[in-house]
């Protein structure tokens, strides 16, 4: 740090196993990534390539060996194994992952349907191959998952070679996770916890407050996914008490102790 | 592409007469042009210089020639072809094309009055010297045109020399085509393309949601207008059912095919 | 400016004891800030780096030398210096304003409870090292100051030292000046300026609406803070008249007159 301030909320440090951040890249370009690197290297863990913007982005080789040489691992959003799963291209799919040499995957199931027990075989199958992060939670506001199943999806992923599960939000935070209104549903978040360990989740929480409520609730090391290049810095500042959304909350527990 | 998925729609190429995507540039740096080309340069069919922004912005000279050297023509808003009309420097205006060398420029009358032969007697002028984009629509809330008159106003737009005509929302996307909530007005959009081609349409759609509303009425080569730099490859992928909000309305169209 | 257009609200030029922009880089690279300098340069008065951002950004040395070539001062957050007052650590503040050679200084209580006395004694002292800027309003949506307590906070602030105040609004706009809508407290503003001058007060007002409502109320040289960089650009133009917004107003006074 610059300099020293006491009393601040002590952060697990890279390679990180929980307190990390998962940022999205949803089409920067080659500096623009040298710069995101320059200012938030230390705090960024894993990036994700949004959705399917690597089939569209023209300097994908290029910025994938940026993020590597910069230790950061990277991975292509969920929906794009969606959109090879739903035309049968698995093993395309598999080639892709080869092809740009990745050691990160996601399976999701958000906007297609998909019976647990294939997507659980897909999870095993490609945790040969690389590193798997499962999603769990629907992109249709309409589909609600009470929090029982949800306990049951994310424990028979992780079953299955999962090596984290990620809580779907979208990247305008309001589905899965959250309310349409973009509030958290709470009752659901602890009910998780009570079986499934805090350090085996990414929260995705695109929005301040919603940062701020996981924060709170779970201290300073909460895994925090979907996170924008430039939100990271100020995400940081509110893990560590120093911005006026956690400020007194982290003071207090400083009391308290 | 950087692989190859099966059944996606299939997009127009440049140069595109229809399918095309106006950006807005309402004061990007000469290196952030560079890396907006780099990254949307194939999906970007032409540029706007935001409402007036190009009479502050200190780097106009070279950052046209940017745009130009990539191929991608640029225009001045129409918020600054009314301030000139406005002083009765219609002259002026005409000078500072040719000072600029743009061979693009747009003739709108969403913060003046202006009687609408009038307008239609300022874009056939300027159609001698340059590709006349018009703008139909207020940016005044209050102003509600009923759908006869727009397309009344667009046909006679195109009849007085309009290549193509625009339906106004603002940057922020909550007038004109648009109610102050950022809903679309369905019914006005579907009477106004009883009557006038589509591909002579640019339908202004700064938000996500509208741009999803337009893409699946009217498909993937839909043409959008005041896309943010950075909202360029997300549109793409949401025009390629490539993101969660067109993901099945474009398979289902396959299906059905 | 780039071309002529006649009537157009004259502006203050640098260095500018009011007009002025105060543009907030919450975790800027350093080609960032010098891209941001390119096209803004002229019309950003002063940079605060947000909150305590400062505490976690790498490139802070570098990035306070990028401004002060540029002749843009900087100065830290509010949330800093309550950072260090909060854990008693005051005289380690004053070091760190010397190990960073500024010249500028925020005084603010927004996340803590500061006895006036005590806050105005901080001024007081930072004011023999530094130009102090002083901020009223708390980050807490509960505590509603009343206007006449707001003109006197303000007024001891400005005889205790402090060379501007700042109205609180934070990043979001949704505190002090503001209802937690983003509407502004518009009978605490006209009240505030029956008794401090107009040119001692920065407004903080992130959004556009909020810049459109001060520059209606107050013209074109009303003092705005805690601009993003990326709309220094666009709020000059709402200052000149030259955008949707204040188009009208700004002709309308132009009659008048």
């Amino acid at each position: 740090m610059n300099y020293t301030l006491n009393n601040i909320p002590e952060r697990t440090k890279k390679p990180r196993q929980f307190g990390f951040t998962m940022a999205m890249d949803k089409g920067l370009s080659l500096r623009e990534v040298e710069d995101f690197i320059e200012v938030s290297g230390d705090y960024v863990d894993i990036v994700k390539f949004g959705w399917a913007t690597s089939y569209v982005t023209p300097n994908l080789k290029d910025k994938i060996k940026l993020y590597k040489d910069a230790g950061i691992p990277v991975y292509f959003g969920g929906t794009l194994f969606e959109a090879f799963i739903v035309r049968n291209q698995f093993d395309d799919y598999r080639k892709v992952l080869d092809k740009y040499d990745l050691s990160y995957a996601e399976v999701s199931d958000g906007s297609i349907e998909l019976d647990h027990d294939k997507k659980c075989d897909y999870i095993s199958k490609l945790s040969e191959q690389v590193t798997v992060l499962s999603e769990v939670g629907s992109k249709d506001e309409e589909k609600i998952i009470p929090p029982y199943q949800w306990i049951s999806l994310m424990q028979a992923e992780l079953d299955a070679g999962a090596w984290k599960v990620i809580g779907e939000a979208r990247e305008g935070g309001n589905v899965g996770l959250f309310r349409s209104s973009g509030e958290v549903r709470s009752g659901l978040v602890q009910e998780i916890l009570t079986k499934i360990p805090f350090e085996k989740i990414i929260w995705e929480a695109p929005q301040k407050a919603q940062q701020v409520w996981f924060i709170k609730l779970l201290g300073c090391n909460v895994n925090m996914g979907n996170i924008a290049p430039n939100e990271v810095i100020p995400l940081e500042t509110i893990r560590l008490g120093l911005r006026g959304d956690t400020f007194s909350h982290f003071l207090k527990m400083t009391k308290d102790n």
